[in-house]
């Protein structure tokens, strides 16, 4: 941490700085300049509140220098992390695709979107029970008997689940059906539920808050791993911006920023990203060259009946290009699309 | 609802579309122009599904004509609303000034914030005994012995309580001690909170989300007032951006904007927005001068010492020039700062 | 200046860094912790190359501590400056009200526009005969012949003019017959436009860039002053974020902000940040109480047929509370609506 | 164009919509339902001012269907262009890498660049004559004496020059040294210059504003064609948003959706969107993956003696795996490496 004491600064001022610093057990270099003098600490500042210190007299501004975020920074953790999903990895060696229908709405539709996400290359399915939408009036998803559906396919095709929970009371429901619990982007900072997944036994796949900086994202990680949990995946599914041509703008450059601040694993939501089927491949080719471990794709048999987001979900005709890029661009890059375990 | 069709679509697209819609009982009146087609819809659209009309084959773009929301909404409701707390009133007659600490931390502590509010001219006592915090690691409120303090506070000073809840399951807990309780920022779109708070029977502060617009976080409100709650108070509290100078952006239009969509009132958190001491005096005035039906001011005895957001509490030499601008201000908009009820 | 070196970084790294370093001149204070050592540069650093640092061995970080701007920086100027326009001040004692019509288009409707503004107390004139325009389609303004009917109307009224110049080449041209040069939001990193200006020897209106930080504003501003001329009045004039519900989001906490970094005078544009006419009043409201130190609002004697922004400008209707507002709330702020000079 | 009438609008009102309309030749077609009426409008448009519409007496929402940007729009052009320069071309059959110096300093400087770019593949040299810079105290490039270097390592090296021109005077002495002329975001909305480059008989490269919507990047397109010059490359280079770890955002989704709004090429900057050197091949990536006709780069032989942007520019050592990805990745798109064209 250093403290920067601005031009009006009196000696009293450092010295009662310094008094507090030393109190914490932490040490305090002052370099005096001309202008100004600046106090840089050393040691463990977690017990020192930044805020706290900006208020006292004399001080301009302190700057945090270590990372707030420590189970899940790469400083302690050089190596990058693989989490296992029913025994499907997602990590740097491998590009995992996820695919499914945004909302389970009935059992055919499910299985029918299964079979096109397992056509296109995927190793692990998606689909919805519970769904966030910002409209009371909107379809709020089916609940347990979504989970119930999830299951029955996971048993009819191999493919390991994952679901979104939306509230901390449900975890322990979901999880009893699910392989990887989803946390969506308006529970970003819901931090009851991160705790709750934390405790829940199952890997957790987190999407960025949509307003979320990178900085953000890993604390609410840090939720998570705090209890106990380090088998999370991040997943940056674009930002709000001022940009309307696009639902949200993808933050492409977060996966490499976050993956060299973090060991976690990345993974990207074209999907969500544009909100426009025409945009679902060129972006998920963008979020496989710049580095991810993986992407979550919408495939719905029957877009345009879709209960919930149908304008993004790829169709049948989509599927073999998804699949021819999924073979040939992780290559390139040094990885393979994911396989399960053989065990 | 107005439906845009592209200049490739057939005729035999713009049929679909009519017999889509007729179906569900709206009707459709087609204006065939030289580039392009318009198909406009008269009715009930509400169970017509935009995104699935826009995945239609021919179409360009969906456009909404009414809003999304109903019973907050101010078309319906042409009167603004009053919102009493503990016999305090919040709407277009005058301006409620709620004040007191961030956190609370000890009875001693927020017994002194709460005299600083009462002499500033507070008429409602703010208070956290749950935080939501960005890390783990900071502190994260006193909870139910948080609630126990607010409680003797409000009987040693007779000023009802504002407190925030940040878990559906709280609810009932934190209703049991508490005049309104407050939703933050950063649970905007926790709708599981929104519809438990809904049915807590105590009038409810709505916090904008971060990055929530006007009528996202309308829509927000309507989840509450949907399960019967209708004493919803609405507060910017400042909106990210690019600006790094200030915390938050306070979006003062915000104000005038939300009263003339929605019915219910519209109050401002100038601590929280500016996060800085300095511009909580001018941003007060700001959003009073604007039409704001009330603020939400953090005060503290010792800022220096405060265990959460320190740097923006006001200090007792603020609170006279506080005092000023609430008896000031208010008249010359037409208003009066607020008096409890005379019973 | 201070530079913060990664947990990798070698002995031989900081001692690059200190030999680089005080070969500028500048000392260099080295705090060795635990995982990690700061260097605190003090003396003139603007010979050093904070990019160029930031690229060499071990460095993770390089934060700049003073100001980037010298000259419009309140630190060396601590008393807040009044810029005079055509005898009329703008500064810290008063709140003067610019208006005008968005575009000259007639003799008539400028001099009517100049009436409606001079009866809602008005001590200067806007109008614009050089408009930049987002499409190459709309209505670019009259040019020399605008210039000419402004000058006509000043004559008439006694209204010394505001107008806006647009390109480096015109710059002699209208200071011709301007008492003011508006430099707008989309030049507001048009450097050759900014030095022009500096030239001049006319005071300059600064728009903030609509998204421009606060010190990259200053910064511009700082462009002009550099070629001499610190006539300088800062203009807030909304800036883009991701809400839609206004054309701009007006920042409000900058008028603040700017008056305490810089010594120069801060004004807010209330019909551009909102654009929409139901805004004007409470935004001017808004802007006076935070402490601007003027205002420059839009009017139209017939807003339905203006070539440029009529839905934003005020009409006859508007103008007493205009003028009632601009009467009592400076007041209360310790200012005064602006006169000009009795010579 | 639909305008939208309020529930509160009259049937004067209408009829008062519908004289102006029809006055400007354009059908009306009026819809009315239970709470609003719709007017569409069909024909020629362009005539009719939205804003002025909006501003009349019951109309609540004027919204316009037709794209405002016409020579560049790809709705009457629906074949993409291929532009060359010297005698390479940009297009959608090719990738094509343009890289060099980001500021022009010294002729050895900018050969030993030139040298480096076309190691990697590059066809076009970029370098910068002319600087715009935030700061009036940084290195502001060498001018005329950048161009005739520029001019001279294109003799050495066969490779044409792609420079930037920032003031509109500049423009034909400019011009007289370059292939290609570069429209910085600074001046995107610079309307004077971008006029100017219209008339100067030499292809152009416009750069995204950095808070420019789409729609408004092609509005300065336009600007440029309507001076008869269609030989334009519109080049995204991140935009401005709340997240601070990257110095832009890069909206790599702008690729694909300008190029189906507008037949103009569409290139990507990695090196200023993410402004640091270990993003800048990840960002290549993806900008080729998801699309691009080429990209620009900053190469430099010593990057920490850079006057200009040196932490962001590649060096030898990433130059084989740039070249690597050049060579590999296009095809997997269908698309080659820009090879100049032989005479």
């Amino acid at each position: 941490m250093v403290i920067v004491m601005g031009p009006e600064a009196t000696r009293q001022d450092v010295e009662s700085i310094v008094t507090v610093v030393q109190a914490a057990g932490v040490e305090a270099f002052v370099s005096r300049g001309v202008r100004r003098t600046i106090v840089g600490l050393v040691g463990d500042v977690t017990q020192l509140d930044a805020a706290g210190l900006r208020g006292m007299s004399g001080v301009r501004d302190v700057m945090r220098v270590s990372t707030p975020y420590k189970l899940v920074s790469r400083e302690n953790h050089p190596q990058r992390s693989t989490v296992h999903v029913g025994g499907v990895p997602i990590g740097p060696e491998t590009v995992t695709l996820i695919a499914g229908p945004c909302a389970v709405e009935t059992p055919e539709q499910t299985l029918a979107a299964a079979r096109m996400a397992q056509a296109a290359g995927a190793t692990l399915l998606r689909g919805g029970a519970y769904k966030p939408r910002t409209s009371p009036y909107a379809f709020q998803g089916l609940g347990e008997r979504g989970l119930r559906i999830l299951a029955e396919v996971r048993e009819e095709t191999g493919l390991p689940v994952v679901t979104e929970v939306v509230d901390a009371h449900d975890v322990a429901l979901v999880a009893s059906y699910a392989d990887m619990l989803q946390v969506g982007t308006r529970n970003a900072q819901n931090f009851g539920l991160l705790q709750a997944v934390g405790e829940a036994g199952k890997p957790v796949m987190l999407k960025r808050g949509m307003s979320a900086t990178i900085e953000e994202w890993l604390m609410a990680a840090e939720y998570i791993a705090q209890r106990g949990n380090l088998d999370i995946v991040l997943c940056e599914r674009g930002i709000r911006t001022f940009e309307t041509a696009t639902r949200n703008t993808l933050d492409v450059s977060a996966v490499p920023v976050a993956q060299r601040l973090s060991h976690l694993p990345v993974i990207v939501d074209p999907s969500h990203s544009g909100g426009r089927r025409d945009l679902v491949l060129p972006l998920t080719r963008a979020a496989v060259a710049v580095g991810a471990d993986g992407v979550i794709i919408d495939v719905h048999p029957q877009p345009e009946l879709a209960l919930c987001d149908g304008p993004q979900a790829l169709v049948d005709g989509d599927l073999d290009e998804l699949a021819t890029l999924m073979r040939d661009l992780p290559p390139l890059l040094g990885k393979s699309a994911a396989t399960p375990l053989t065990v």
